[in-house]
């Protein structure tokens, strides 16, 4: 078989590293392009050291894209970014996984509401199908543009899809509050990121007004039909990568934990990177894996459906679940070159 | 003036180790006595060797304490053992401050249905006062039994009293999301705490059943006046010391945020260790100190009342607390000896 | 091809675990037994609960080992028992990678000095051959014992080897001052990993007799020819895996730093797993793989040669190399199955 | 008594705000002025939020020093910013204190080559006293520009000054390895210390050329009256702050653990911050606290002198010596405001 060509459009944050970490091992594709504007010139491992003898391609400016014969991009740009790219390359044949926020949510206004940026190519979110895998398969299959979920995102719905397909929780006052470590906030230093900031330490941030927020809304929305009203709480844990969100929800009608466990098994039947755990899930059973483990329960005491959701950020949350997405888009196998085993400890 | 004379009873645990700490400075009081069972005869500082130099008294049994005259004593003992002492000295003068949860809920019946064991003193149970001294200032000043708040329950509590003596919130729908820091689980070593199992992770435990859910209802249902029911779910966070409670809460009348910071700035006016904070308090900005930190908020958007509040578990959640208590009883200042200011970083 | 058949002896430790995140995914071999006395019956997931879902199979007590064909079993025991297994089985034809201290040293008695334990099958000690690729492939090749190396004398002895080879350097005053984390120390709760005594610190322990002080003087005897003395003080680290050595050695001729990179090039010319690094090594550079990072350099002021050895010690340390002890055994590319890339961060 | 008058030039960094944390109890001292050109016009708690409540003083310009009455100065300072002021402000009356390195070394050659600065001030160089109280008490009661030790340093000196001035160790030959926090690098964010790069990770820096080794180096010449050749070799530890200094010598004469315990006991006898510790000191042993913790022993087999040396780097290697040495200059007992004890766990 033919490897399929694939070029890494951003080197130097955590998303085009882990992108490179995962495709370095899959057996269906190469990576033919990887590009830099800031570090064009040096090698890949020249920026991420612990890669040496590993991933030492030379970086490219995106200029260079026309030299290279290419079946798909990832971007691993900055929002606001990203849109420029696929403006600009949208006449080309390779397909696009966008790992930005630009493509995700459903209209320019509501982009322009949340991000405060202008929107300049409103065509893209027409275009774009947003890849959960676990929801929109088929439509994943036939995209030439996916809008890779946010990582608070992937955790919420995929904690909440099951309910909201089945109608049976109120849409209107649903709390997700969710813990995730520090490199959701980027590779470029900080304050908030600097490691006295974070250690031994523990903070929420971002009420009220998440980006996220309506990322999550929206999709839900969209499963349920209704509209729905989410309280999203972000908060800042002392772990590297990781997220874990604690989801409350109200019953519309009579519930147990039989009938809960049941309806997230039938839901999920044929996803193969959602495991619903028997005990609460921990943030490191899965680290540097691309699954999301998922624990749900009934309290009869306070009538409340509480959900534990919890994903690696950077591979479920991010560059997983888009080679998942390349996966879908080729016609491969969606756990190719993804069978990876969690390091724990 | 002369030192009141103190006995510390449980010498081996996080709690005695910071009573001791903060008592050593302690410009009022003197440590006269230090027990332990399985360690007497040797010295603290052996059990707690970053004490040597510091403090350097001699482990003595239980069983001398008639050797020693003593005003007030602490009891940092594991629970379903505190009732022992108690019952046992009761006809001795010195006051006594119980960090255990023994005598905090309101009767044998709960006690046994939440705690598992059975109850040998309740007659303790109707003459302990709850020592939280920013609710109950006047009834610890006259007691003589002290059932010192749990961790949670003083930073659920603290957060939510304005509200509930105001009336203003929905009480049968009250979420309490807390993470806390591994010394919570105590001084001895078990799988739960190994660093391995703790450190780059995270996890909630304790879902629908954690004994602090009676403890906070109860005192809630106290100051409201009527029956409140607490979603309560803590979290194991990879950090020594430090609880973060997130709650939720619905309004049941027309909130804004320049009410809700008046609310509490009027409750707690009288509160030295109270401090409501201009942005999200981080559980490092009150590490090493009796402080509880406060930021509450209005989301308009989905009608709910967000508040975060930040102690130190083993301080302001335990032994500050107590010495907070026993400075009321012995009519001091509240806040002498008291005076720790965080250490950050 | 048909599939090698793999027994692992002791599931619920480290060791175990981390054999079968690498076995799992290894594409010569499959894993036929895994047992476990005290946890016989139950599933290996049961055990290691990450793993549910990708490492199901069920334990057996080694009694049954009869009931299954096997050609190679990884011992994962503690010292001590490994020599009963060795003794008990020493007839079959399967062969043996042990991952303790049983048979890393040249006898008996040194054995019984250091470890204070009685050696009951000194034939074993005989016949097995220290399993370290890089300096005894061809007897690896034919072994039919293999005493896996210790994590300290792995990062040391790789550190060290082609300095002691070339014979250029004292070999009577050898510093190796390391560092590891807390996975070290097994996956028992004890006092000395529990997380508040290591997080957020940092201690030395052991000095001047810990065991790896013999096992690494006595394979550098043997590199060298001569009587080593080395100066071994191990640190525990608030990370969960990896050792760093920094070692110091005493040049006997003119050195300077392109003459000790071309030595370490030269001798590493055929070892997949060892690096040579540009700049200082960090731990997380190797995190999860089979790599040994090192970095090399003299300080013409002070007439001494420096080095910086990273392995992370449950793998390159313990599990990977034994898989590399096994591939090597069976006569497969030694790096097969070992495609690990550092999880960073 | 009337409280002596002090200033704090510099405010934003981790060196101010611990001398602000230990002066705001200290009972015979008031904060007169904080500067910060920068941050002018703030609240000290705007700059630390933690402080609020505790330290709101607003910040001036270091141009309006005119209007304070002063009594003594710290310079929290950068290398190179220090002797501005220092010469600047040489005819006031005002002591100074500075915590930068631009008046600890020799001579402005010595500086010039190892700080790659201009010595603008060498007439500082020679009327500053080095601020180790167990070393120079004496001076330190009589100057009146004290260049405050290095955080390494102070842990390396205190841990050899017994051997050196005892003269039974070889000179030229003494091996530091130091692990130390990160808030050794500063409060500015930059990629060294962020969190991803810190967290669960271990690395050398700074080998052969860091600026202590000839701070080290030029002190112990001084006590030992002979030359003396220090490798030192720094690390960067996932801690918040400490140093420990694994320390190597070797004796020019019979030793043993008693002479050697003997030795430091009577050399320290007057050091109420020097503790000789029973086992091995970790880290957090002296956290919070201007203790140096000394583990001192002999390996026969090796005939080596091996030193264990613990600091705070933010107290003794600090702001804490700092205050110690105010306390000496105003002739005031050492201790004063010094009575930190450690936050443990």
């Amino acid at each position: 078989m033919n490897k399929k060509k694939i070029g890494i459009i951003g080197a130097t944050g955590y998303t085009g590293s882990e992108l490179v970490r995962i495709l370095t091992n899959h057996p269906a594709v190469e990576i033919t392009m990887i590009t830099s504007e800031s570090r064009a010139g040096e090698l890949f491992s020249d920026v991420h050291p612990f890669l040496q003898g590993i991933a030492d391609q030379k970086l490219v400016s995106i200029n260079e894209i026309d030299d290279y014969e290419l079946d798909l991009v990832f971007l691993a740009l900055p929002h606001g970014i990203s849109m420029d790219f696929v403006k600009r390359f949208k006449d080309k044949s390779f397909k696009i996984i966008d790992l930005s926020g630009d493509f995700r949510l459903n209209s320019k206004e509501i982009y322009e509401e949340w991000y405060k940026l202008n929107h300049i190519y409103p065509e893209g979110i027409e275009k774009a199908v947003f890849g959960s895998p676990e929801l929109y398969f088929d439509k994943i299959k036939e995209a030439s543009l996916i809008a890779n979920p946010g990582c608070f995102p992937t955790s919420a719905i995929l904690g909440l899809a099951p309910l909201l397909k089945a109608n049976i929780i109120e849409t209107d006052h649903i709390i997700v509050d969710s813990k995730t470590g520090v490199t959701g906030a980027g590779i470029k230093a900080k304050s908030v990121n600097m490691y006295s900031n974070v250690n031994d330490n523990f903070k929420a941030y971002g009420l009220k007004n998440h980006r996220h927020t309506i990322e999550i809304q929206e999709i839900l929305d969209g499963i349920s039909g209704k509209e729905t009203i989410v309280q999203f709480t972000p908060h800042l844990l002392p772990v590297d990568r990781g997220i874990l969100s604690t989801i409350y929800a109200k019953p519309t009608e009579k519930m147990d934990d039989i009938k809960l466990k049941e309806l997230y098994k039938a839901f999920y039947a044929n996803a193969p990177f959602v495991r619903l755990r028997k005990q609460e899930p921990a943030i490191k059973d899965v680290r540097g894996t691309n699954y999301c483990d998922l624990y749900v329960t009934y309290d009869k005491r306070t009538n409340t459906v509480i959900i534990i959701s919890v994903i690696d950020n950077l591979i479920k949350g991010a560059a997983g679940q888009a080679v998942q997405n390349m996966n879908i888009m080729f016609g491969l196998d969606e756990t190719k070159g993804l069978n990876l085993i969690p390091l724990n400890p």
